[in-house]
């Protein structure tokens, strides 16, 4: 009847502080690594979950000299009060995501509009979850961040130069009005995970995501070796971005993020975050007598009106995930997932969850 | 051998200001105008030159009571330092613009972040033209605006309720580095415009780019009715982002502007100004002792390196349409164009410029 298992929140939490603590993360950066995955796990982003988590960590953090558990932020003098430049360090990229998204609203709340640059991060896995908290609590927040690979070509090239570079926009909605609206994707036609898939399914590409080694087209996944922007040169654009305010901030050549590095280089990601206070928008002349949020929710109601059902408000499939999950009281995975996730717990030598007595979802 | 001819850029300022002065506009606003047109014209933006700025101005600007010559932008009071909010009370876009840059630049020397938010406006054409000045000038700009129609159907609908809202990014580079990079286009896939266009050469739209009267998709130029956003959902965000920051700023329904309105509403536009210090940025610490624009130069060379050499830097093509401009000593236009000019002269009683007698650039 149901494809999904439902493991208690706080069971999920307890497992996945552990593997963190397991590997020297200290009690607050596990706390936020298991947040993170829980907010991805109920939202339905099975790409960005605990079992993801710790694998990019095993690849490419801790056990690889990617991330450094209980490293310190370093907050770098400035003369901007608006602004703030943060050397993580390695940190994980979780724990500093969140701490930034606080910061920033802090910041915001006294002047308006506030960003924090980080340099020396390591992955945040899921953008659209630190957006949609500060959409939560009512602030405009928005975020991006170099990918771990260089695995895109630019418009008009051959070779990947680009990471899948994300953008994650979070807009706040009264309580009145619903979910947080969340656009959040990468700026690569298509994930690379979602190739492999198509090769597994024995299907083709769409059109223009892909190209092969010598650097044309394709829609073949067996012959995919790098991909294309989506939207040819607009998402170009959008992925430049990323790379060019990274480059600003201490990011270094794209193509040695991920790879071994010549001495003097760096290889590591970088992060900004940006939180705007939606009453220093305000121009406090909204028709027909509506409050700020009536009238966002009377300009939804135009977008969406005129026959447009089938349109969808950015966010929407997550807050039904949302509701789905806090129905069934819990995080749902799948019986593979949930195999994995006791695999995980022999490491660390708990117990296993039993399939059988939990509840489906 | 050339297709263009080269009107001084001083004639062309005259020209211009003395149309923009005959409808009412101030010396700083024709002044304005004129310049915005001139960089355009320059630029080999041909979309946003002085004879679209007069014609859009006469549709719905002075003439239909879009723009009010002489209006005064009112600074709202705010308790968020890094923040104005504007009522622009109908003023002429350009000039709007600019001194929101402006202000927006000099808030962001004191802040690193700084942001402007324009209510009650009147199109100002070409957003590149702003991000550029301020990334001439050293900074990070962005811009976006509502459109004056909703042309575009969101992603799963059948009816027009967005517009093809543009966003501008403008990144510095130093001198050495060369041109400002700067990203800029609407979030539809063409613009109306070159549906006509196609319409006239008898050629097929690109798939993906329209819907015909039953919102089914069509490549026909002659059965378009309303256009789609770029890269399916990810085009259909970022539109969705100014529709809503315009909601929070004072704009009210899409499907509003533009047309005739019920008592109480409005159909007005809202404007969007953000600029970036990049010293907020900089965490300093940049490999290989680089600086950071030499740190900046090392990414886009990366990016663009590697066999990537039919690759372009957004800003290119404009960058190119300058050097060709200033070495003709002037702005280049068609003899259609200058024919035109002729006709707006004449209306002026002002003497023609001649054809035979301009260089040809």
């Amino acid at each position: 009847m149901s494809e999904f298992l439902v493991i208690p929140r706080q069971a999920h939490d307890q497992l996945v502080i552990q593997a963190y603590q397991s590997r020297g993360f200290t009690a607050d950066e596990a706390a936020e690594g298991a947040k993170l995955a829980a907010e991805a796990a109920r939202h339905g982003i099975r790409t960005h979950h605990a079992l993801k988590a710790l694998h990019l960590d095993h690849l490419f953090g801790s056990a690889a000299g990617g991330c450094t558990p209980g490293a310190e932020i370093e907050v770098l003098p400035s003369r901007f009060p608006a602004s703030e430049r943060w050397n993580a360090n390695k940190k994980l990229g979780q724990s500093v995501a969140y701490r930034a998204i606080n910061r920033a609203i802090e910041l915001a709340d006294q002047y308006g509009i506030a960003q924090i640059a980080v340099d020396n991060a390591f992955h945040y896995l899921w953008g659209g979850g630190y957006v949609m908290e500060a959409a939560e609590r009512g602030y405009f927040a928005y975020t991006n961040c170099t990918s771990a690979l260089a695995e895109v070509v630019p418009f008009g090239g051959k070779f990947p130069t680009l990471g899948t570079n994300p953008h994650s926009w979070g807009i706040p909605r009264g309580a009145a009005n619903g979910f947080p609206i969340v656009i959040d994707w990468a700026t690569s036609t298509v994930a690379m995970g979602r190739v492999q898939a198509l090769k597994r399914e024995g299907k083709p590409l769409p059109p223009g995501a892909a190209v092969d080694a010598a650097g044309q087209p394709t829609t073949d996944p067996d012959q995919v070796a790098s991909l294309l922007p989506f939207g040819a040169h607009k998402g170009y654009g959008l992925s430049l971005i990323n790379e060019l305010m990274a480059a600003f901030i201490g990011g270094s050549l794209p193509t040695l993020r991920g790879r071994a590095i010549p001495p003097g280089e760096k290889k590591t990601p970088a992060f900004y975050f940006q939180i705007i206070h939606p009453e220093a928008l305000s121009g406090g002349d909204f028709a027909c007598g509506r409050s700020q949020q009536e009238n966002l929710q009377a300009v939804i109601d135009d977008i969406l009106g005129h026959g447009n059902d089938h349109a969808m408000l950015p966010g929407q499939l997550e807050a039904a995930a949302r509701q789905r999950s806090d129905a069934a009281g819990g995080l749902l995975f799948t019986a593979a997932e949930v195999a994995e996730f006791n695999e995980l717990a022999a490491e660390l030598g708990l117990p296993p969850w039993d399939p059988a007595s939990l509840a489906k979802g």
